[in-house]
């Protein structure tokens, strides 16, 4: 597995030629390097995959040295990430995640899963997953977010991923996980925010349906898109036979998007992604 | 060319057997048979292609005496259609129109195209199709509205497409042409609605845009879907690349969907549309 | 559940007709209705959907008084078959599959898991479904096809999934289950028949990938094709990426294929499906 | 529009900084950068676009003296390209290369049509071509490629395309043109290659169609793949149905091909082509 490098920083000439000297001056091997300037703002970003052996704080020194100020300077391994899902009721997209996981394809270590219903536990164990059982009935939404957040505390993940959960977060619940924190929306966003996004599609009459895979932020639905699929339907199919269908796309958009954010391929920027694939 | 007929009626037993009945009887070949009915409404659709001599009235009055009174029966013969292409600067979509037009690809007679601007004039002309130039500059929206509604009825087309028109139509200019009227909108509705979807959805960083041909009712962008396709973007393409990328979408969309509605393969009911491609 | 009613005749006039208005003096009312004449061979299909009380007896002979002596006419229910799958190694298709039945998904019940080699057992018997390893090494393939087809005739499947079955079939094997073995071929048949198809779709450089889900017939990857999906690829990808990434497809389009053919959608002429979905 | 620098050569430790260093020491500045290293043959490709003044000779010797002996180093503005359209019969790529033209989009200078039949005359001269008809009947076809080539020495253009044109070309024709000479081929290659490739897909009853553009070598339809897309088709669509839906496929994919081409975003390598979208 390649070392990586990962820089976001104002865009000024020269950032490749001094970034690379220092590679080469510690005799390091480019595998492969991707670069982008975002123009508006004028931000450059950059992902190396390189080899070698180095010392990390000799290298971190040298970029640092090399480079703006306010230059972001990550070093990173892009081995498995440790994450938890929430789910609700519906096991596809948590079905798909489990079997990765269990086949060494998902490049993460699912700590647990988390559910609001009991009744993924049995699927969850299958695979020798912890599973939390956090009921939100007869709770408020904060004191309910608040013992989620307490088992996520305790198992303190690198990323969290929302794998068909069925509830709304409040922003103090997201705000610790900024750019961490993975869901999969029903339907092609903007296009259909909110609940029910098959029913509002039919009634609208799409030709074409899809999902969502997005980072959350403190609005529904809104925050940086990862990874969008679409399939086509049709008058024939009623809201549910949609749902049907968009759980393939769901859960393998979701996939998609964790394997792209677990090999640190995905850069934020404002409310977008730079996605180095 | 086969003989077209169209039914919408009330759902009720034995339809398709009252209605094969008649044609049985007649001495007709039916060549293709689709029935769809839409489950909320209880609403009976059926496209039959059939072949052989018949006497339209006979089988009119054969059909009506068969179906519930409140039938609709269309006899129809699938060819060309009379149209009139609206359009304002942009060329792709009445190029597209033009090219097929000349060569019998588009099952229409394109009796004119209007633009508010003269720029599209000469291409108009190389392709032998009379163009009016009505610009709406220095004019009341009602008063250009006028204009080109006094066209339209001297040239008494079956369709109306707007082909890339950039302006808003009133209420009064779309209701003679309820479900005559075709728009290709350049988002993949209902994502970005009204103006510049193309920046909006460089805006909103999604990873896929799409164009969407519509039938135009009162509300902008909100008639009854006809054909929807995608393409995939992403980072690194600015809102002026992704519009030139869903040109090619949008070209391509509204010509399918004018080649589904010329050959009577769609029925609206409500705001939707039934298509038996 | 309604009920299914799938025929298939030479084309005649009046077959609607005929059906229907045996359907319509039994009191039976059609909820869907496809049909198809292909042109070629001048065959008939048609597939209907119907609910109410029939005497299943007396359908058949009234279908039978009023169709073409060689009409094919079956009354099925439409719900679960039983099947066999074939596995080897790659557990992607036999996960999928496992997942679906577990949740009700699949209109199939999984009688047994059959595959040359243990690696699938683990994951198998997580779902509490047989699995049968029947090793190939050291014996012949008429040795160990034997084994495999007296597995089979112990279950009795109605159908037969190749699941990523890395073996080739004799035409011993296939023959008596012909039209109820399905195959997921990884790759856009007939592109890369045979071994190693993403080895072959690196070594041309293509720029799409895709799976194909078909009725085995004796001769390797060239019986009907049920379903094919593609994804895009590119240059930076390598074979064994390429075979990542079409997993996804592989998976997906085999559960597709799959539901049409439990569904009763499917229908073979010769070489070809004829597919009401 | 940027200057482009286009490096191909063995890959080596510091190709980037090595050649980065020369840009920035000339006071040049990247806009953009891509890389590839073609990991079975080592080889380094590198496509540059940067802004700044610059002496030609120097920047080239100074980039000689850098790299490996062995390198490609190409300076290139990204301008319009000088090429030639070669056609038969059907007019959609044709038409759909000239409207572009017609409207600045092509990044090309079309300088002639040539074609074996006449009746793609009238079209190319609406747009102010020059059109050859050069027939290929009562010709040996050495002597009718004598003809094509005489013309094209006459015009000689940057690149030849051939857009929908029915002949099979000899290698001593092609070889002139390596990697010059586009060709669409109406097939997902490699399935289906050579005549009637619509045909061979009906009879093979595939469920999707596609479209090839790729570099013409001595090979028929086996030269570097640049650009394919495919779609949906089924058991409704007749051979001729499928050509006719194919077309839409065709001339946005050979287009797309042509842009990709003509803004120096291909390398050629051994049978494959990297591409910097």
């Amino acid at each position: 597995m390649p070392h990586l490098l990962l820089i976001q920083c104002p865009d000024e000439r020269g950032l490749i030629y001094k970034i690379t000297a220092v590679l080469y001056g510690q005799g390091l091997n480019i595998l492969r390097n991707d670069e982008f300037v975002e123009p508006e703002g004028n931000v450059f970003f950059m992902r190396t995959e390189f080899a070698g052996h180095f010392d990390a704080g000799a290298l971190r020194a040298a970029l640092a040295a090399a480079l703006p100020a306010a230059a972001g300077i990550r070093l990173a391994d892009g081995g498995p990430k440790n994450i938890v899902l929430l789910a609700t009721k519906e096991h596809h997209c948590l079905s798909e995640l489990l079997v990765r996981h269990a086949f060494s394809e998902l490049n993460a270590n699912i700590l647990a899963v988390v559910s609001n219903h009991a009744v993924l536990g049995a699927l969850t164990r299958k695979f020798d997953v912890p599973f939390h059982c956090l009921p939100h009935a007869g709770r408020s939404r904060a004191a309910h977010e608040a013992e989620v957040l307490a088992v996520l505390a305790r198992h303190r993940p690198d990323f969290v991923v929302l794998a068909k959960y069925m509830r709304i977060l409040s922003p103090g619940f997201v705000a610790p996980y900024t750019n961490r924190l993975v869901n999969i929306h029903h339907s092609f966003l903007p296009a259909f925010v909110g609940a029910s996004p098959y029913a509002q599609a039919h009634a609208r009459g799409v030709k074409i349906i899809g999902a969502t895979a997005h980072f959350v932020n403190e609005q529904l639905d809104e925050g940086p898109i990862i990874a969008q699929r679409v399939i086509p339907t049709d008058h024939t199919r009623s809201a549910h036979e949609m749902a049907q269908a968009g759980r393939d796309v769901e859960k393998i958009v979701l996939a998609r998007a964790l394997q792209l954010v677990f090999d640190e391929r995905v850069f934020v920027h404002r409310n977008k992604t730079i996605i180095f694939d």
